[in-house]
Order: structure tokens, then sequence, then C-alpha cells
């Protein structure tokens, strides 16, 4: 079993269905909701009172083997302060989603937790197929970490670029520029030294991705970080300028292993990745082989 | 003599010229710029070197009474921790500007410096007269506070709405509510405790300027501020919902007293506001006489 959430943005019901279908038809499960998911408040998938009491449902949910966030766009931050975040995950569960929602990985990771940054459920009827079986082998695949989420072992991601060549190990911490940005100042970021950050990023113009970037580095969040892993930098281009050199000027003066496209985002190849655990990343010299690539270290756990 | 620099973006070269008329005709000044102000690199005034050189070239100009922004845009924050602020600001001298030059403001006034939040050059050709009144008997008016920059004792503006009624005194911080919240976390936002916060935006959907509002509160940079006043929120509905209403929702649930139609921001009526120095706002209850209003108590600086 199952439970969808939306404490983000409402969204389109014909897109959701046929996301929940999938999680019926190709993982089998069952999903549970409140009747009231449907929920619109403006830009909030209902008000604050009613996605926190959602969360709190499902988060001490015993039935659940995981929570899967029904879409992105704006809120989860709001919850944070109203909900006990790593207290009501027990027992342990995944929780699934990206983009506004890593404002809730953030904090769940911080506390100790993995979770899987992977695609909410409106997104789930547009993946590729490669982004379910990786889904099933993550959440649901043989052997199991013993102690509860976690990727499977030996598995990893390839990207396509080498922004600055080198490899590091750490726990993976991440998701949405943007979110993280957002997160500076407050108690919900991930501390990053010492970590592999990972983001990803969708309708930013360059100027607002050099700002997250100056933002999260003028604070200090970014001393210590040991690698850069750059996912899809989708529709960020303006006025001649591209968002991913933008992202990777600003990345490579950082001074440690990078790369990017990574097929992680707001792209139909959205893999998934199991945030908070240890992982390595492999950015190949001139001559060196293999791909640009992030490793899933043994399921072990940050 | 006036040093004008571009720190942010680069601008139209007709614009800036009738804005330099402006400070040429209107204020008798004489104004000082380096022969590549108009420098362009992607969304920036030239690279960061440029525009750290001419900041550093009028922050310690002897001759000059004020340092005039060209232009917002963004670009500021990527200098703050190149160049040393307040040490370079001998003699004493206005800063004037706003938008993306909030970012030097709140560095400036959280050194103890009072400047200037008021129109940037290649905005002076649309202000209303009553804008240029107000910004010469700010600057170049008397009595001149003998300390250095400060407002004319008695002045003040008159907003048109109530948010919250109450009155409070205390230093006055702020600018665009989008460059605050890309401070947090950063050495150069203000201490927001016990001061006035003023806030304005332009261009940002009703979500944004939420997630800004929420990061401010969940970084606890708006404990204890003592009262609130918004000005100009232009250009920020979006799908039915009203910018303004979003942002007077979430400053009433701060519980501090707090005002709106302040006309200060991205339109014609944009009056100057002493940054840095200590105010008062009123905001009347019913039955209670005159606008809401913010109050510049006597030159005194913070």
């Amino acid at each position: 079993m199952v439970r969808v959430v939306a404490p983000s943005g409402p969204f389109d019901p014909d897109l959701f269905e046929r996301g929940v279908a999938v999680l019926r038809d190709r993982f089998g499960l069952h999903p549970r909701m409140r009747a009231d998911i449907r929920a619109a408040h403006g830009y909030l998938a209902g008000e604050d009172v009613r996605r926190v009491q959602e969360w709190q449902e499902a988060s001490t949910d015993h039935e659940a083997r995981a929570i899967w966030a029904a879409r992105g766009g704006y809120g989860a931050m709001r919850l944070l302060h109203r909900i006990e975040l790593p207290r009501l995950l027990h027992p342990p569960k995944w929780v699934i989603g990206y983009s506004d929602i890593t404002a809730l990985h953030a904090a769940l990771n911080g506390a100790g937790l993995v979770t899987c940054h992977g695609p909410v459920v409106t997104q789930l009827p547009r993946v590729t197929p490669e982004v379910l079986d990786h889904l099933e082998a993550m959440l649901f695949g043989e052997p199991r970490p013993a102690a509860g989420p976690g990727p499977a072992p030996g598995a990893g991601v390839a990207g396509t670029g080498v922004i600055r060549a080198g490899s590091a190990s750490g726990a993976l911490f991440g998701g949405s520029l943007t979110l993280l940005a957002h997160l500076c100042g407050t108690p919900y970021l991930p501390r990053l030294r010492g970590a592999v950050l990972f983001i990803e990023d969708v309708g930013e113009k360059p100027y607002r991705l050099d700002r997250y970037l100056t933002q999260l580095r003028l604070s200090g969040a970014l001393d210590g970080v040991r690698g850069v892993c750059v996912g899809h930098i989708t529709d960020c281009d303006d006025a001649g300028v591209s968002g991913l050199a933008t992202v990777r000027e600003l990345v490579r003066a950082l001074g440690v292993p990078a790369v990017d496209g990574m097929p992680v985002g707001h792209e139909d190849r959205n893999l998934p990745l199991p945030l908070g655990s240890i992982v390595t990343l492999v950015a190949p010299g001139p001559g060196e082989a293999g791909p640009p690539r992030l490793l899933f270290d043994q399921g072990a756990r940050a």
C-alpha cells in the first residue's frame, strides 16, 4: 500500500488519475489518499491545515510502504515548521517526489532519513519505461537494505558532461536548486559539508539560477561540499544566455569534482536518486574510462 | 559631484542618458562615471571585476557627495564578498537606488550606514515631479544632519492601507522582497529584530512572494520585527490570485503594525526612503486620524 499526498500545489485531475493507474498497474500498489486530495486554494492544494493533516496521517500509517507526492508546484515549505518530520516516519517508508518536494526531502535527509528523488504521480504517465524500471528496483527490488529505505546495491546513473574531473564520496543531498536556495538560513537545509550535492531546475532564467547559487555560496552552505551533480536544466535559457552554461560556470568555480547531464529532473527521463544515502561521484578526466556517473554505494545509509 | 555606477544589470543607453540629464538639469549635479559603465556581459553590466573596481573607485572618491546606481536587474549581490562596504564610504556619502540595489543597501545598513532607497538613474526620466522634490529635500536639502547622510527632520511618506493597526519605531531596513529573501542565511541581511521592515516587489507571481516571506519567517529573520510597510506590489497577480493580497495575508500573520500602499517601488511614484535611519510607522485604527504613514524621526540615525 502506498499513500498519495499533495503537500504542494493543486494538480490536473486527469493526469493524476493516469498517474495513479501507473502505481496500480505497473507496480501493483494500492494507492490510498484522502477524499480532499484534489482541494485547491489558490496556488496550494488546499489550506495548510489540510496538507499538514494529510502528511501526518500518511507518515504514521503503519500499512504504507511509501508516501508518494501527487505534484510539486509550491507549498511544501509552508508545512515544515508544522510537522514533526522524522518522528512520524515510523515504520520507515520511502518518500517519493521532486521539485517542490525538495523541501520535504531536505528536512527528512537532514534528520538522517533516506528518501527517493523521483517522479511525482502526475509525471508518471509520461516518464520513459526505464524510469519505471529504476523506480521498481529502488523502491521494491531485492535485496532490500535491512534498515529501511535505501538504494539497491551497485545501482547508479550516468551523466553526459564533466564540469571538473575527479571523484568524491559522501551523502547525496539536493533537488530543485530554487528550493535549496529558499531553504538557506532556515533549519531545513541539510549540512552540505562532506556531501555530494545534486541540483536540477526548470523555468528559471539564468540570472535567477545565478542568484540561487550565489545565495548558497554567500551563506556558506557550499563550504566543504565534496562534489556536484547537475541534472536537467530545463527551459532556463533567456536572451541568448544559456541556463546550463550559467550553472556550469558557477559550479566549476566551487573547485570540486562535478558532472552535468544527469537524467534527473523536469524531463521524461527522470531517474530516481536515493537522497540521504552514500554515493560516489565519478567525473572522468581525459583518457579515463566510463561516463560521468553517480554510484549508489551498496545501499549504505548516510 | 555624484558618481554613477552600474553594479547590477546592463541598461538601455537612451534611458540612461535621459536620467543623467535629470541629475544635471534638475539637481545641478556633475555626474562622473567610468567610460565602461555601459558594458554588458549577459545579464550583468560587465564582469564582476569591472563592477567591483567601479564601486571601489566611487566609494573612495573624496569629491563625490553620492553614489547613484544606473539600474537594478541582477548582480549586486555577486559583489558583496568582494568589496569592503563600510570602510570605503569615506567621506560619508549617500548611496541611491532600489530593486537589485537592495543587496548593497542591506550590507551598508547592516554596517550602520544610512542609505537612500530611491529611483535608479534609468527610472529618473519617468518619476513624478514629487519624487524629484523629495529626492532634493532628502539628499541636498537643509538643514543637513551633521554626521552625514540622513533624512531631513519631519519628513515622511503616507500609504493607503492598514494591514494591522498600531504604531512602531525602529531602524528602517528593507527594499526588494526578492532580494531580502535571497540574502537569507548570508552575512548581509541586517538584523531585523527591533526594526521596521519595508518591502516592495515587481513581476513575481504570488507563490514566489509567498516563498520569499516564508523563507524569511522560517529563517527567524522576522523574529522581533516591530512593524512592516508594504510599497508597490507591481505586476504580481497571476491566475486570479492577487500578489498584494498574498503579501497582506502573510504580513498580517506576523502580528505587528503594518501598512500597505506606500508609494515606493517599481512605479512612477517612487518616493525616497532613508534606510538605516530611525522611523515611526503609524497604522491608524478605526476612528484614528490621519493616513497610514512612515515618519522620518528628526534625522536620527540608527
